[in-house]
């Protein structure tokens, strides 16, 4: 790929594929100004090319717009800028190291399966259908197995359409070790499975070949309880409602039910053929799935219907027509779930020496350290501020949502990138991460996060919740008004930030460690892999590690729902970590509010935590 | 009570509550004319008072009506006879002697509770609701218990309710270890089982005390299942059309149901008070019970679903609303069902040294000979003919049916009584063999089941099939014609009665053994109990044994089903009997048709086996 060289920064980076000059100086941290989001709008981010040859859209004959231009050689361009240039100002986006925790286990579903060919009964032998099976099992060892009066109820049929050739399909529940033969098909059937992480607000599903373990296709879609509350606390207090749980319930069974149709239209299979499906869930998404009462998760003193589920039939739990059977992830505590044992069991933590530190940033922030000698986890009651809520102009990361600032440390004026390259709407997860970040690194933020009062600036100005920064002015944002940053805002992004480092502190004393004997940070959850490392450390709501010690796992809750579903020993080693892990409820722990107090600075009250910050 | 002595047969009996002098007549074998049933219409049962006191009603100023009579003190009748009087034709009438087969076994049904105060949860200790009762099962050893959804739903609402209290109900399911937790209620309960003998004709319920053994109600009706189809042949046959077997098994399930809050009513109690029931059923009934596809039955080979039947949820097998488990008494083959095992297992008969020969003459003709070393079973094609099937005036034992019936040796006049004292509908089938027997024992009917066609007697007569004798008169029947007993109905109680006696022969013969090697004959069923012992020797539907030899017991399937209900190891142990059942499939044995033919005699081709009869 071409390079590109930026004056006056004398910087030489490589460009990506789909990147636009734009995009690659948000990324070096050289500063365009460029409030349109890269649509080509505002025709602000303005660049001289000095050599070399580019596709663009000029503008006044001269420039270049750099959010639409991209290079066909290697390139000079130079940005007019009224500022000194500062080197140390230079930032380049770092995010944490995408990994894989792969490793080898041998395929042993909790879901298995046997074709057949029994002898047809004769007058001398008309053994009952079922005896006649049982038989056949009981001679390869198989003993014990439960027919369910589906079974019962296919089985005369099934046997006979294929001249008593057949294939049966039990689960095996490695923690009880009862076998239930829950279905029968006439010929030889290979049977498929679904993995589902069920978040709060994504549903990802991966539809799997449980003979040889391959992934056959994926989707996602937003939970569709979304509609009735954002978040867990809502939806509880949704359930409450007449009927209001059973809506929860169906809802997202419906949708699943709808996205499964959708990967089997895909690679051409049928509904029949699935026979397992596996899900990590939180708590809350859990019991509302299962359509059991929620309300005491919130109630003090915060308790779940059960750590782990039994498994179900499919159809006993309102899939229709589906013979197969449901397993779920084993939780911990009210807002410890599924999803997070599913994680850790991904991310190779639990057996493994090195501590680490596990954070799933999503709806809920809940984290994990550990090794393979023991587990600590808790909830922080982060609030949804990373999802962009309780924030003014806060989003969701969709189309239009402003994921990326850059404030230019002399002329304070901003460089945004949005999702899409579309009219800026709002500011997502990320982008208000490093929108705090670059306040207080430009200094137009101090460490209680209040703005300065001094400075006379068309983007500083006091608003109706205390002062506000403008990122984006009316004319350029797709809303009828400016986008801005208030202190409310930042009050509510420093408290969330606040909570989760006071839990990563709770967690390493109660065992007597600190944050400087962390080995690894993992972060699971989409938002981690578009998360800058050194805006989120900035402002403190990652501890200052070296940055190669952070990794990005991905969706670690549908990888390990994958697991369970191909392996009955990572299912129980599931339940094995749900019991592993101590759970520490924050809320009441006697020091949690002194370390959160603490927290509530940039980046904390205690500088020694933050040595990397230059001050 | 005041004896009767008559003259001038010089017989005297004692007379039983609820006795005319016409029932005493009928049961010690003297004849008195009578066609009216008892009901005191025809004046034909003259006596003349010769000495002591009776309350009854007097026809032409001397006689009194044996049918309506009653003695108040000791008496002496005189009954007036054309005939000679023959004290040797005066035959008593002996029925088997009912004995109930008792035993001792301590209480320890698969349904299995405990009432348990929990520790409220704390912040300390909000371990999930199923994790805290589930350690407390745990340390009482109660390990591998597996909470079904419908407990989980209800298990956080029924601990709250009455402050962490309440009575947990498993079901044991012996022969795989499970323990199927399946519900929860608050407070202390005692919970209560229905025993059900599932019967083609008559449902029969009994509501039982599982904490201590009583039974509470008892109750019976139709199988509503009669209205389409008589027979378990007939029903097959229905459930083939379309929708005919959801039909089939919503009818019964839904009498159950009714019979199961009319049995609740009596002794105000719940339906939530129902944990366990305990079916025991023919093969066809337990297949459309559960709606299991019955063709495969009645097709050659012959092929049941299953022998052995998991348990079932209520819910699941359509008895909404029912926190309960089903069970159902396993059976051995197409024909020979759970009633069959449950009938043994409440006979003690393979529990004892005893050979004995246990047969259930109900709607099927079911045998089984054995003793505690070995069962042999087969179902004989009996046909309903002893349930008033296939006879032009047969009729089931109700109201109005002629259930005993006496032929003057010498005017072949006939004495008969009938069910309710009311005028006679047609025959059931105790009466249907007391004038098979007769008509023989008289003369009538010959060796091969042919009425003498030498005789001018108004009652005999050449009708539409063969020659009939008229057992009542028109004016006297309750019909609009002529009661009779025609050479096709002999005909195919014969083959009834044959198909039986070869099928003892059959089973006996495999194991070496004949008839007189019989140590015990025990007879199940109702209908066992109105069986005239002689009447069936006579005829040769039972061998020609010492008449002490003879037990009715009852009700055997529901007796086996209740003990299932109380006894885990009585639930095994029919099991084991169903194990230890050979099944020999008599139409298909070679030979069958050999014995068949030589039984198609009255009593038997092979006099020899009939030694008793003195000819």
């Amino acid at each position: 790929m071409p390079k590109v060289t930026f004056e006056p920064y004398q910087l030489t980076e490589e460009i990506q594929p789909s990147e636009t000059i734009l995009d690659l100086a948000m990324r070096v941290g050289v500063h365009i100004n460029a409030s349109c989001g890269g649509l080509g709008a505002c025709g602000k981010c303005r660049i001289l090319l000095e050599a070399g040859e580019v596709k663009g859209e000029k503008v006044d004959g001269v420039y270049y717009k750099a959010c639409t231009t991209v290079p066909l050689t290697d390139v000079i361009v130079r940005i007019p800028t009224e500022s000194k240039f500062d080197r140390k100002a230079i930032l380049r986006r770092i995010t944490a190291k995408a990994i894989e925790r792969k490793e080898e286990f041998p395929l042993s579903s909790p879901l298995t399966w046997m074709s057949l060919r029994l002898e047809p009964p004769t007058i001398e032998n008309n053994t009952p259908d079922w005896e006649r099976v049982q038989r056949e099992f009981i001679l390869r060892g198989i003993d014990k197995v439960i027919p369910t009066y589906p079974f019962l109820k296919k089985l005369p049929y099934a046997l006979r359409e294929n001249n008593f050739q057949a294939t049966y399909f039990w689960y095996e529940d490695i923690r009880t070790g009862v076998k239930l033969l829950f279905d029968v098909m006439s010929g030889k059937i290979s049977p498929l499975g679904v993995a589902i992480d069920l978040g709060t607000t994504t549903l990802q599903l991966e539809l799997v070949d449980l003979v040889g373990g391959e992934v056959l296709a994926q989707t996602s879609d937003y939970n569709p309880q979304i509609s009735y509350g954002e978040d867990v606390i809502s939806r509880i207090e949704f359930a409450k409602r007449k009927g209001g749980l059973k809506t929860l319930s169906e809802r997202v069974k419906e949708k699943i039910y709808f996205l499964i149709e959708e990967l089997l239209h895909k690679v051409s299979r049928h509904l029949s053929e699935i026979k397992l499906i596996s899900i990590a869930g939180n708590t809350v998404m859990t019991q509302l799935f299962l359509e059991l009462e929620p309300k005491f998760l919130r109630e003090y003193p915060y308790v779940p219907v059960a750590k782990e589920y039994p498994f179900f039939l499919a159809e006993d739990i309102g899939f229709k027509g589906m013979e197969a059977i449901v397993q779920f992830s084993p939780c911990v505590a009210s807002y410890v779930g599924g999803d997070i044992t599913a994680g850790v069991l991904a991310s190779l933590l639990a057996e493994e020496e090195e501590l680490t530190l596990f954070i799933d940033l999503g709806t809920n922030g809940e984290i994990v350290i550990g090794n393979k000698d023991f587990l600590m986890c808790a909830a922080c009651s982060a609030g949804p501020a990373f999802e962009g809520g309780g924030i003014k102009h806060g989003m969701r990361a969709t189309s239009g949502a402003i994921e990326g600032v850059h404030i230019d440390p002399e002329t304070f004026e901003p460089m945004i990138i949005t999702i899409g390259k579309q009219k800026p709407k709002g500011i997502c997860g990320s982008g208000i991460i490093s929108l705090l970040s670059q306040l207080f690194r430009v200094g137009l933020v101090d460490r209680a996060g209040k703005y300065r009062r001094d400075l006379n600036h068309p983007r500083l100005r006091p608003g109706q919740n205390g002062y506000e920064y403008v990122l984006v002015f009316k004319e350029e944002s797709a809303l009828e008004q400016d986008i801005v940053f208030t202190e409310a805002d930042m009050d509510n992004l420093i408290r969330a930030k606040g909570a989760m480092f006071a839990g990563y502190q709770i967690l390493l004393e109660s065992v007597g460690l600190t944050i400087f004997d962390l080995e690894r940070v993992f972060l699971a959850g989409t938002f981690g892999s578009y998360i800058d490392l050194e805006d989120a450390i900035t402002i403190g709501l990652l501890p200052d590690l070296p940055r190669e010690k952070f990794f990005f796992l991905g969706n670690t809750s549908l990888q390990g729902a994958k697991k369970a579903l191909l392996s009955k020993e990572k299912f129980l080693r599931l339940s094995q970590i749900s019991q592993m892990m101590t759970h520490v409820e924050l809320s009441s722990h006697p020091r949690y509010m002194d370390y959160y107090l603490a927290a509530l600075f940039l980046p904390h009250t205690d500088e020694n935590l933050f040595p990397s910050r230059e001050t």
